[in-house]
């Protein structure tokens, strides 16, 4: 009898970042113990013949939000069914985001978070905190979470006026305290500012369908909100992380501040990288509004292929989804003004094939540099690397064996998520998950799903991740701005008068 | 006997801003009244030979301060000084600003302005409004400035936090209302917020002298707000005018804009074009303290010879000179915190020479552009075109003749301002005005000033520049966006749970 | 009975490429003798009412091939036919090339085209000279063509291997020259060597349609031609004028060197402005074969916008057409083989239509930049300012009179040219050309052609046109490099072995 | 008594590009058998303590040129003291250059160097072949340089008129015969005729001194050939790899190619990261002629910064040096004529040390990244990856033990090269080399060296480097143009009249 805990994977190519190579895997305890050609197989392992397959690092999804409630609704993938159709897509971890309310308490609401999702879900994961208001104790807050909570990473947003908004100064004391931790400051840049005026203006003018949502907040809205958010992180030294790069403008930006030397991180998503937001302009309500989300979708359709440019060429680093899913009954409630339909859209499960077919079938990556974008540079970003990332002894068994000449087509019909409908319908794609592997066990196979709520585990994660912070310590080190020494002024000072001033 | 209101100047090269070529000029009552070869003599004409000579339409200086009530004192150079070395310099018009107090009447400032300036001006001028806060009030008089006081243009300020900045929604308000005046917005573009900070930080770091000021607002300052300034402005379809733009990342923002089609109009400053940011690193503090301005000049030493580059290829359009000046005991209020070091330099008077200096002599424009640069453009964009800014029949008989081949030395011990030092001490300008007429009148010829204070007339303008605005609103016509026409949806609409919520 | 020769056109709002006035222009024997308001009507003198209507310069065509033999076969478009056209279309000026065969002379090549179009041009006329290979004679020939001749243009061929194109110690002679006799140097930018491979590429893979012309030829081609073209006339220091830039790389390389600093000006044409290469795909053969023309269009769609932002934003300086028509029957020369298709569109007759339509109605540019886009800058550059290029006292009475309300239809059905087919064919253009004037008369008027052959006349152009040469003037005097004084080095020099040497 | 070939260096922390860790490492016959914490020492295993040091891949520097005969003379580091140095910097494998003469057989000159290098060399090796002419037996030679002599890279010149220089139709040819063999193709990339006509000119302006070889090719001419090269390699899609990166432009050439998804790598080397071409201005002949090399170094002192930017960005790949050294007595055969000094300066030894103090200690880039552009990448690309470039088990023991908070200053008097001067003289460097160990041998430690000729081994590689190549291969798959299908033309054809030609 085989035992679940011990696995050989036989004759597969094993692919990380660096390089690929030909080699056995052998699995036990849900850790990797060996890496190499011909392992022996010893009694009772359960062997996996993955000949003229890839083994990859199982994908990290940055960027979920499963059961949100949000514009008075509620994401319909939870942690049970989002982490399920995760597995089934090769993905064998997920980040989400706890958000509390304006007003309340973040260490509350990322209890609640834990409560929630520890016994739901299927594969590891881990938290990062929205700051979506600022005072002392959201200050002190940060600090228990980073120093007893595993956070290593917050979300300040630009936009959702009034509700979540942080203004300018906010920005720079937040991620001035991120700084302070050894968190990396994350932001959803956009200026709400205009978004608010925006949407005014397109309802004034008998704009009410899911177009509106994009006139209203153009990409330069998104391009100079990542500017700005830039601008302030580089005042304080702190590491940027810019969630959802959804436009040409604010990839560009964020490109150009790498290449002057910015510590910064860009995150495009399935999304942004499979479709564009020429559906918002769809004859078809519901198809159109099943696209919404902010950032919108952009209805410059090179969009997708130059994103996808940018993050074979590491100008983008790193891949989630903003998985948030809400089903047609419940996009309808925005069905005679776009602002009240609830953002968000599928992608945890898709996320890999489409990232495949886009990026490495089309010729724009290699294997190396998909492991890269999909899983290895997230781990490093938020200090998980080589724990997960990689397929190496000593690192988590998570896995994915992956058929780069098989095909299938991306359809809600066949989905495992919850929502009913998917924004890459039809789309054909080269590269299918067939095995997957989490925390050592045999999760997804033969198109079956084995997992079971509560087997993931939350992943606890340290501040002062390397990757992110050598340069920015090396940086407070040799970069302190430094008096001119002069000698003082003895000249005449005129007295001020009480007339002088206005 | 000659007669003062009649002029004929012989055998120059006119230079207009589309061509140069050798003409007569005629001048009588104060306005041009002919332009050609060989023009007859009269009797009772004043003859002026301007044989080897250029003569040039007067400069305009886009941006003054006389007299202003900053930081606690007043600068030097009143409405009476200021335009008399303007006139010595080749300037025969100047643009000031009225600046309101935070809370305070637009109109009263107005007035104030024009009771001060109205019996000390040499030469015209016209007056800018500061909107420096914001409120239904404000919003009405802005429209009485425009209909009955002769003014369409307004700046707002994005930085001076809690004293005269805009939030971003209070820009949305106000450009919204330059557009509807037909007004053109002008811009202070750095972000107060952070400067606030930035200063905070300097001093906690011990760094109280002139280089103080640079380092806590680092261009990228200056360039993130110009990024948002054009945002905002776009997203009303106004034009905008971005005032004192000091740095390369700056400008590549308004030059990009342009390429991209945004109306929008950079102006740098005689004092960004003939020097640098170094001197504030200078050890003798009183030099040091001479160039402190906001924004700052950049210690990038490449970053005057850039912006001329730029305004050679119209990336940048006009020039002014932020002329604001305060002489060295005064600066003194700032000797021990460079936050209280008020905030200006010269510039009135050698803007046109410093101009031609950097520009024309060293071949990186030609005598038309230089026109362009430090008059027509400026009589363009404020719709004072061709009544100032040309040299054509029918144009105002603002003129300087001007000998490319003479140079000077600028000097504090020689020029006119009332300021006792001289941020271009010592540079040697290769082009010298040699007599400037103002109104028709000869009121600086031989070194010698011959104007009276009161002489100049305030010049009213009217909206809707016809050089900004047809783009402006053939785009509302053509571009105006539209809703997608759709069946209604009539599917199930989720009902909202009280505990949908968050 | 009304005189020919003098023509009063009332109530017109003339547009110069500085301002637009309500305006009565004058005009008596080809020349305009007056502009202004309410000018007095005397007896004998031809009125036309111009009461909401623009009064433009007349267009100039920077760039026609009529009836030129190429690949086999001559262009159908003569110079007759080709400037009637053009005068139906609102253009008063060509300005042709004069292509010499292989070894053959410059001078006669250029009488032989004289003598071709003198007795048959309805409007004027100028010639550019193309060098198409190199020795000491074609260097004298350049010479006596720019002393005795009136040629101050002269194009190279960086394409057409072994036909027309220069090496690059070609190209920097061929430059050299025009800098010293102060002509302006012209290039066809794109490598040739790439497009011979390019083309045995294609045919080897058995893509013979339309479709491989620019497949052979992509526009990174066209962008490196340009790119090299650039720095060898910066070597020289010689001021370079880029034909027809078809892509949005070439622009930005054109756009990159002048924001540089280079003396250096693009010259779209109206197909690259108003159509796209997406047709080279068309199903239908003589669809497709009708576009192509070398460089080629570009298929994708962005670039005839993103050419107009360029052009607006002076980044590219001037427009002509590269008209040169043949006929479906001539095209079909290459109905199996896209190498034998004869290159060369139609554009001749509605380039201000489409430039109009595209450019003004748009919203991109005004009318005074259509001016200058259309006729000042050209007449600027090539040294017929004012002479053409500007309505005002003493320039040539070039005009057309523009209903900016009237629409019209482009169709072959309808146009003046010879040639069977318009690749503009259905477009809808505001701004309609109702009245043209050349030479002082009326030659097209209510849709009625009215000139006769001979009437225009070749127009000699003098070198150094100041627009062009001022700048590099001066920096010929201001940026000479000099040598480093050194003492001599007075050390020990090795003694070269024979066996040293390689 | 311990055994040469055991070696435990304990305690170090480990350095691969992707992270580092405290490990020991293990190293037995030259190869590293394990990499982790606390390994046992067995008896006589010669043990190094490496706490508070890193340990780091040995340096591979990918262009010398050692003893090469050159403009007349040879450079004075030949193999032997050439890898001497290197070792003494951390350096334990190069990449030196074959160059045949124009004309001599490409496996002759191999079979020469091969020879000249085997015996003498200290550190193991490898071999670029320059193709310096072409027809079809340098084609056939190629073929049989890459099947059966381990050669997988070929550079062409763009410069050196007529003597290496390739044109641009033998560049596709040499460009496609490397595609097809699976090599890479390297280029020289300067604009050689350009070079010429400016070293003409600069001497006809009496500039005879080092100022002369910078000023005759100025960064432009590197700019131009870098684009070029990128273009023609894009035409038959072979990757391209720059030699010797110098100036910012050809930098961003390189860099905006990569973004648009060019398979292209540049290498800057540790001349023009560490210093600049100010020197050549140097009064001191001697001093300036040092630093003379082809591409020069560039008088903006901003480059070296904004190249190692561009590095730690990954916009450029990976560094060498070109160290091809010549002694003042050699320089001195250049004294009166700048064309006459031989080209090359220093740097193998100096390379790790400059780069980490300007990378590494600026706070540019961090150890991780420094270990990627001084071996990893170098060992990817060429195809030796992970034999070389990794500290991994399996991989060859070539490492170095660096110590990061010591520091060293450079000089020609402390030097191990045989040049009797060093281009960095005086630089202070942080981080440097304590032990360097090649092929499992100590052979540089506490400041001796324990290397003897002919211990390094000629390293053979194959062609089709995955790093380089998959990408490339998908491209062929997926991209090839296809013809659109259509019904023949069958409509009237023109007859070609003998007239019709040209």
């Amino acid at each position: 009898m085989t035992n679940q805990s011990r696995i050989l994977i036989k004759g597969g190519k094993v692919v990380n970042e660096d390089c690929s190579e030909i080699s056995d895997v052998y699995i036990e305890d849900g850790v990797i113990q060996a890496v190499g050609p011909n392992l022996q197989m010893t009694e009772g392992v359960q062997v996996i013949d993955a000949t003229e397959k890839l083994v990859l690092p199982g994908g990290i999804d940055t960027h979920t939000h499963m059961e949100l409630a949000f514009m008075g609704t509620k994401a319909v993938d939870d942690f049970h069914i989002g982490t399920k159709a995760a597995l089934a897509g090769g993905t064998t971890m997920i980040l989400d985001f706890v958000i509390p309310q304006k007003g309340g308490s973040l260490l509350e609401a990322y209890e609640k978070w834990r409560n929630t999702a520890d016994p739901k879900v299927c594969c590891d994961y881990s938290l990062h905190v929205a700051v979506t208001w600022w005072d002392d104790s959201v200050k002190k807050e940060m600090e228990a979470l980073v120093r007893e909570k595993g956070v290593n990473s917050f979300k300040m947003f630009m936009a959702y006026k009034d509700v979540f908004m942080l203004q300018d100064h906010q920005l720079y004391a937040a991620f001035s305290q991120c700084k302070e931790l050894g968190a990396i400051a994350q932001v959803h840049a956009e200026n709400g500012d205009l978004i608010a005026e925006g949407a005014k203006r397109m309802l004034s003018l008998g704009i009410t369908g899911p177009e509106g949502h994009e006139l209203c907040r153009p990409e330069e809205v998104e391009a100079e909100a990542t500017q700005r958010a830039i601008t302030i992180a580089n005042a304080v030294n702190c590491p940027l992380y810019v969630v959802h790069v959804m436009s040409k403008s604010a990839a560009k930006v964020v490109a150009g501040a790498r290449r002057n030397g910015r510590v910064v991180f860009g995150e495009p998503i399935a999304a942004g990288l499979g479709t564009d937001g020429t559906h918002y302009w769809h004859k078809d309500w519901v198809h159109a509004a099943g696209f919404v989300m902010g950032p919108p979708l952009r209805p410059d359709p090179t969009t997708p292929g130059y994103l996808m440019d940018l993050l074979a060429n590491d100008d983008l680093s790193v891949t989630g989804t903003d998985n948030c899913t809400f089903s047609v009954c419940q996009k309808a409630l925005g069905k005679d003004d776009f602002t009240k339909i609830p953002n968000g859209v599928n992608g945890v499960e898709d996320r890999m094939s489409v990232i495949w077919e886009k990026g490495v079938h089309s010729g724009k990556m290699d294997e190396n540099r998909f492991v890269a974008v999909t899983s290895t540079n997230a781990a490093k970003i938020f200090n998980l690397y080589p724990q997960k990332g990689r397929i190496a002894k000593g690192s988590d068994a998570d896995l994915v064996i992956w058929d780069p000449k098989a095909t299938r087509t991306i359809s809600a019909k066949t989905h495992h998520q919850a929502v009913d409908y998917n924004i890459f319908e039809g789309m054909v794609c080269h590269g299918v998950p067939v095995v997957t592997i989490s925390r050592g066990k045999v999760v997804y196979k033969d198109g079956k799903l084995l997992a079971a709520p509560g087997e993931g585990r939350f992943i606890p994660r340290k501040p002062f991740s390397e990757f992110v912070y050598k340069r920015v310590h090396q940086r407070d080190k040799v970069r302190k701005p430094c008096a001119v020494s002069r000698r003082p002024y003895e000249g005449e000072v005129i007295s001020l008068s009480p007339n002088g001033t206005q």
